[in-house]
């Protein structure tokens, strides 16, 4: 009964297993060498368009080098207060881009609202030092909240940061719940709609450790080398990463994953919703699902071995949680089965 | 054969095996699960001491971030000019520790000289702002140029360095290659010479991506998560690399492969003495053989598709390299099998 | 009518007198000369304890490097909205501190609510590397919005830091205005509070350029200095400080200009409420005035050559500001003349 | 009898006095104001183009932020290594460029060889991201011991830069001395010769604190202010620092103190030639004079109060220093009187 985050599952069967087959021969390092260059068309492929593709070690790091990539100096990144990138990632953005701050735009549903994002881009009129300037919009696609941003909303954000000549990132950490909850294609989601620049996670979909930078825009690619590098991120037997997303393309087994992460986040949230002591705090999108619970419905859920977190409330979040109640996050993954949902239940009976 | 690097190499089957084993199941993230609990358990067992353990992606990370850890502002850290962190990490020990400086220091065999590292130090007194101040001495086992410090040279850099109160760090990419070179213990190799912070790696000796920081003094290990953290190198599904590091410890696989390693270098070494056209510009101790060829016989190997690199003379090499000569690098690994030795040399025949 | 800042103006006579007379004779550089030692004895005896300073080139500068000197890796400011260090220095606090954060505490009237600080600060739990960890708290004496904290209002945030064991910082860029204003003594007002580190300004108050650090705890200079020269503040002739600072503390210059420009808000305050057409957003504590004006009477003063600024409103400011209304704000220094005042005035006569 | 510094003087009267006259007025802050514009005018007189201007505090701060505007990600400059920026400014360099590294470039007389820098550039090929990549080439015109580099000497530098694409700083913290003992026009010692940056020192010939950035290309100023700001060197009541420069300029104050400064240095090193004890380690071409002298000299002139300092001898001069000898430097500035080396000497009598 793990529900306390995607990432305490292993890695898929398929994905280890094409690990294990390209464990043996050499190969160049550090990038170059023939598997990189394979999945890299693959990437390609499957955005519909030449990408630059660069592994690293976490969403962390991909967060972090694609936001440095398009750092300004006195810059400033715009992104939802609940932002992995602002709340979990220990200042790594700024570290790494040598200085970014972010700023936070609030929004409901851990979306930004647009018309908020247009005013705050305003408080740093062209030329005033004093404040800073913008240098890049960062949406996360799933959410942290498990909601996903329609192709209409990612329109409107984009639509203000094109405005003001912004470029824009999506933290794809839940890349795959998110497109399979909207049923479009990586183009549809990413470039055709203005994103330049894409964090990829396949580790909590299915892979030990495979997370990527997708910049839309290759001839950009010789400048982010040097950000890789410099970082610590570039992996001397690349293959290891290469190798993973092989498996994890291979027969849309991420999209498989995703489906079937979503899908156990439908029935937990159904579960939740036919339970007196429980409701949703809002509907779940993609894998991620937050029922407001009675304390002692929790209390015998995680005295029962269930792991999962108690959460904080948005700021946007409007509902009244009793004093008795408690706001808590369950996630799915391609590990979940349906036993260890009835299980977690069971134990109500 | 590829002896352009040792990590050309994929992974030992038996890390493959003892990573694929790890697949199943769920194990709470970020470090703290049973499998990094183990594993760090093993490598207290390993040194002979309780120590703190921190995987990261690269050994330019696992540098980088011991250094940062003893940084100070205006601090600068001694080296050989050969040293990895100074040629080849594109600036990540600078950057990812705010600001250290690296400061060259001479030796014969890629060996820093006690007496010039004692001259260097001296070279910034106490409290002289405008020069900077002391933080660090790193050393690296085996070297950039396949030679290893003999303990009583580790001692020498270790009086000078505590004479100073400094703080040692060792770069032990190629760690269990140096080990087994010197035939002594990972402790009297390590603290029982005076060594702090050792960049403990795995990759080049048959896995996929384990390298580690070994804190010897694990009381440090709640100040330098931040670093790691901070510097991204925080793996979510981080019992991926304890895997790796069980599948390598497991009956002494890393001093397997280390032993196997140096002995092909050992075979090379010789195979080179034997050959008119080349001779080696110094003894290898480890896994890395530097010979000088003439320049047809090294056109003639790369034309025949061996892999390996021509290398740039060290200032102290004294010998003479004749315009028709070409100093070369060839790297064995675990992976090197006597055949490819006997294949390199047989296109000479 | 100059009321944009107090930094439009120029020196005051004496500061300039006494820098004149400093020109002459040889004297060691870089803050070792005998000028520096006086005015740090000065500093010393102004705040009845031994303290350390530093002279730097900016307020920002002296803010920076405040908070730089109690980083730590992964660490989090907290300080009011409105603070300059958040809103007016471009991220040269996060900068010059290695990736400092700083963390928005609200407050009425430009202060920091003490219960917010306690919540804020319990948003980083110990150990807790996703989030970061509390590094500092600043405070603005007086604030942005030209009101002063009371000393019990100083001490309840300095209970809540206390509490969580974090340094102080207070951003003295208007500190002689503060402290006349609360009419106690320099040391009332910091340290014997519990403030740690203080910017001391001098600039606003009558100087070219006077600005320092001053360090409550002087066992910190040692490492201080390091931070000083590293961020290129260490000036080379730096009597030009200090002979300022001696000119402004001779015959309590200094407490006389900043009494002058409080008075001069007082006055220029009565003149707004006893307009129709202008109300006071809120009361003025030092040197700046914050008139909510009709458009047209804004319109008319900048029209006969009044520089003023027009204002945000604060996220806290609940009064209503009528779509016909403008915040403007307007500041006094030790230059400005009552004529001035009623030059201003007349022009609506 | 002070020869340790040109910064151990005060400011030259008719700097002070132009700045004592500047003290009335208001004047828009952060270099908006008429007198920063003026000077800026002045600025682009004197060198016979449009130029933009920065004051700095330091000429640190000028260096360090001249090399941050043409910083690149594993960035790397070439410098003598008896270069300020390396030798004497505690990193700063590289802290406030987010991370360039200096790469030492030997000559002799402390003037790169061009030969060996473009040999040192080509350590660096395109697109090697370990290495890191050139970014800049920094020159110090007058040197720090004292030459000065021909205008054909800047030619090879440049030259050679220019080939790999590399813009050319020059430190000119005695850009004065420099350009009187060349004789030239200030156009034709900089970007005339293809120099893009300038950090231009007043400080140590003549003023207080008069350092400032030229940007030779003004279409950068707007890149510029931000890398300004951000660092902490945006005075707010800048006119303090135009004023000095007005003092500076007029009536060619700054060419009048230069040749001074140089004429006492040649007469200093007659004295010195005529000594039996002493011996010049070489030709002084400006304001600093470096004889080896008899220890016994060196002790009865510091007993008799003279200040100058020992200096450890540079890794390219060959001449022999006895064991009875020391390298000393001494430093002549504008206000050295001929009494003051008379004084000097007459000690010796």
């Amino acid at each position: 009964m793990f529900f306390a985050s995607d990432n305490w599952a292993g890695a898929h069967p398929d994905v280890a297993a094409a690990l294990s087959e390209a464990a043996g021969g050499f190969d160049p390092a550090y990038g170059s060498g023939a598997w990189d260059k394979r999945v890299t068309a693959r990437f390609s492929e499957i955005f519909e368009r030449e990408v630059a593709v660069f592994f690293v070690s976490t969403g962390t790091a991909a967060n972090s080098l694609s936001l440095a990539s398009v750092a300004k100096v006195g810059g400033v990144v715009f992104c939802h207060p609940e932002a992995h990138i602002r709340e979990d990632e220990c200042g790594a953005p700024e570290f790494l881009s040598g200085g970014l701050r972010l700023h936070a735009v609030e929004g409901a549903r851990g979306k930004m609202d647009p018309a908020l994002l247009h005013e705050a881009i305003g408080l740093f009129p062209p030329g005033f030092v004093h404040g800073g300037r913008p240098a890049a919009v960062s949406i996360t696609q799933a959410s942290e909240i498990g909601t996903v941003h329609s192709l209409a909303e990612i329109d409107a954000i984009v639509d203000v940061a094109r405005a003001h000549g912004l470029p824009l990132h999506m933290d794809g950490a839940r890349f795959a719940n998110a497109l399979v909850a909207l049923g479009c294609t990586p183009a549809e989601m990413t470039w055709r709609r203005g994103i330049d620049l894409l964090s990829f996670g396949g580790t909590k979909n299915g892979c030990w450790c495979a997370e990527a930078v997708v910049l839309f825009d290759p001839s950009r690619a010789g400048e982010f080398a040097f950000h890789h590098k410099r970082a610590a991120q570039l992996f001397s037997k690349s293959r290891f990463v290469a190798a993973q997303f092989e498996g994890y393309f291979a027969d849309d087994l991420w999209l498989h994953n995703a489906r079937h992460a979503n899908a156990m986040a439908q029935r937990l949230a159904s579960m939740f919703e036919g339970l007196p002591t429980a409701r949703l705090a809002w509907e779940p999108d993609a894998n991620e699902v937050f029922p407001i619970l009675k304390k002692n419905t929790a209390d015998r859920l995680k005295a029962n071995g269930a792991a999962f977190y108690d959460w904080r409330a948005p700021h946007w979040y409007e509902g009244p949680i009793g004093e008795d109640e408690v706001l808590c996050r369950f996630v799915t993954s391609f590990a979940t089965r349906e036993g260890d949902i009835a299980a977690l239940f069971g134990c109500l009976g």
